[in-house]
């Protein structure tokens, strides 16, 4: 199939993939009086003596905002809010679709920081979560703290925190398939020192991986690396612990792990063959990763997971982000932290029983029934575990 | 029925009103890979390439916002927007009943009009109209105003326009009922210099009627009445041609038509009787009138329209909201300009054939089939012969 045409024809037969609904009937007068004029007074003045009430009377315990910029979008790079609105519809009916979420798609025209910040705070009283989508870095970074800091609901950049828990999941059951390895053992390499690959880090790190080394377009990260930023900068103190130096191909000499969030093409087979035995390599450049499996499989390759659903173990975010905000919604937890991520990345890697485990079944498909149910308990459970949930 | 009671368990109950749901089946590897990842990119380009394939790919021309801060809403007044949000979400779904438009609350944390406007033109991308909603008079006016001025989509204020255009529906009616009356001769007084009250004054100054008087608390209003606001002042350029002054029942001696958009039980069924023969009476205040019917019936009152559905000539805004924004946004209408207000309320009035006319149905039922497609389809000829549409 041709996704493109067909994906053309769709976008303009329905123009667009959402569409907003009533909850309630509207069929006759007393249906108006109680949905709207006059009834609907009541749970105004009910919110307005509490506050806290909108989450009983409104939508907004259950509405996400699907927010971007359109500054890094896909594998399409800086097309604005207008180019982007497809991509983020589509996350809207992802949410719908996989946990029963509404969202709905905030495409900002500004790609200032503050613009950003200040015009999600400003329409947040009907929103119960923020769904942070395809910002690029380094200013993903400050728009999620700045939100994070000053709004009392879950704000999840999904590029960051929805590929490191698929991946860490991934790594959690790949783990299981070999001897005598530990999660916190394993020398790792990520390529692609952007949203994904840091989040990645931060969250492996997070697991207590000890030795991690970031590799960027010039190779190993280094302080004085061309363009570098002040995010790459500061990951260079948890990073890298025998000061590597050289490029992709020195770093990965070695390894356990290689996860690529970069470009199409950048591993080789002769690559793999340089790293440990068992090596786990996940390729998650799109559409073309960063090895395809025909070349991967010249190779030792014990593990190969890549960003595309017509090869094996795909790293596909709809497996985390709609369980992810359901837990966080059902609790209604002011955050969503470290504890709920791993949570999520556990309960997506133990969906598969262990002796269902094998090298090309370490993540649930995306189409699997009961993932986002099984995410979000396990999130729920955890933010109430770390009493941020407040109901 | 007790409203407030039923429309507290409604609300709890469905947890609000809307939800957003997908217009495409999202059922299987390949929905996904058209609906979103990879097929996704390719509406994204085309809306790169020329941005006015926005409307030709996703939602945006038929998705309307409804933006309140919360500072004027229902009765109620300032209630802030969390507390706005069920009239919002009630709004977002007549628009999706009556019209089969979609929209969405946008309930801004702010009442200071430079950041509902900067609010509003940043998340524009999403939405072919702006609805402004219960927003405090004379802030709306600068609100529409900036916002007609700085975006090409429409931007109207039901509370301004949408109750204007019944009123003038109703009047066009309530003359055809009476002999020898033209709209332009009558003589009017408008209770009530708010939004909705300057609103009505000026279309009914477009549809040429030579003396409106206009009071407020007061009494009719001066240039030097107290607590007067810049846009009542410059409606005083307009009304009021015989420099009257006193009280509303000075003015409304010797009128044909007094329009209440204030408060309960200013006027009595004396006062009507020192208007002239047949007078029209549109008694607004929600939920309790200017004057209740049978106080009114007591006086020689030819023609009571008021806001509450349990009684005759209801003045409902559902007749005209949904079907002028559903003809804006099929021609792609870069604004709604007088000339599409006026052919909603043509339209509104025409809906009844003559002959079904009479003292207690001047106006149609809320849930009479066929309002807002008849007047979507006058919104559109009138913007399509304005020349401001696109399509």
């Amino acid at each position: 199939m041709n996704y493109s045409e067909e994906a053309l024809k769709l976008h303009e037969k329905y123009k667009g993939k959402i569409e907003v609904i009533s909850k309630v009937k509207v069929e006759n007068k007393d249906d108006l009086s109680i949905a709207y004029t006059p009834g609907v007074a009541e749970p105004c003045v009910k919110i307005n003596e509490n506050k806290d009430e909108v989450y009983k009377y409104t939508s907004k315990g259950n509405m996400v905002a699907v927010v971007s910029d359109g500054s890094a979008v896909l594998g399409l790079g800086n097309i604005g809010a207008e180019a982007s609105i497809p991509v983020m519809e589509g996350k809207s009916i992802l949410f719908k679709e996989f946990a029963g979420v509404d969202s709905f798609p905030i495409c900002v025209a500004s790609q200032e920081v503050d613009d950003i910040v200040r015009t999600v705070k400003l329409i947040e009283p009907v929103f119960g979560g923020i769904n942070l989508e395809d910002i690029s870095a380094p200013r993903c970074f400050e728009v999620e703290e700045k939100l994070k800091r000053e709004l009392d609901i879950p704000v999840f950049h999904d590029d960051q925190h929805g590929t490191a828990i698929i991946v860490t999941a991934g790594i959690i059951n790949a783990v299981k398939l070999i001897e005598n390895k530990k999660i916190e053992d394993l020398e790792i390499v990520i390529n692609g020192a952007g949203a994904a690959g840091i989040a990645i880090c931060k969250m492996l790190l997070n697991m207590n991986v000890k030795n991690i080394v970031l590799c960027d377009k010039e190779g190993i990260l280094q302080e004085d690396s061309n363009g570098i930023n002040w995010a790459q900068k500061e990951m260079l103190k948890y990073t890298n612990k025998n000061n590597e130096k050289g490029l992709l191909k020195d770093a990965v000499k070695g390894k356990d792990v290689f996860i690529g969030v970069s470009r199409p093409k950048m591993l080789t087979s002769d690559m793999i063959n340089t790293m440990n035995d068992k090596p786990i390599v996940f390729a998650l450049a799109n559409p073309v990763p960063e090895i395809m499996p025909e070349e991967a499989n010249k190779s030792g390759v014990f593990i190969l997971g890549t960003g595309r659903s017509d090869f094996p173990n795909q790293v596909n975010n709809v497996l985390a982000f709609p369980g992810v905000f359901k837990g966080a919604l059902e609790c209604r937890a002011s955050e969503i932290n470290e504890e709920m991520k791993i949570a999520a990345a556990n309960a997506i890697a133990d969906f598969i029983p262990e002796d269902m485990l094998n090298r090309e079944y370490i993540l649930p498909k995306a189409f699997e029934k009961g993932v986002s149910e099984a995410v979000a308990i396990a999130v729920k459970n955890a933010a109430i575990k770390s009493g941020i949930n407040r109901v």
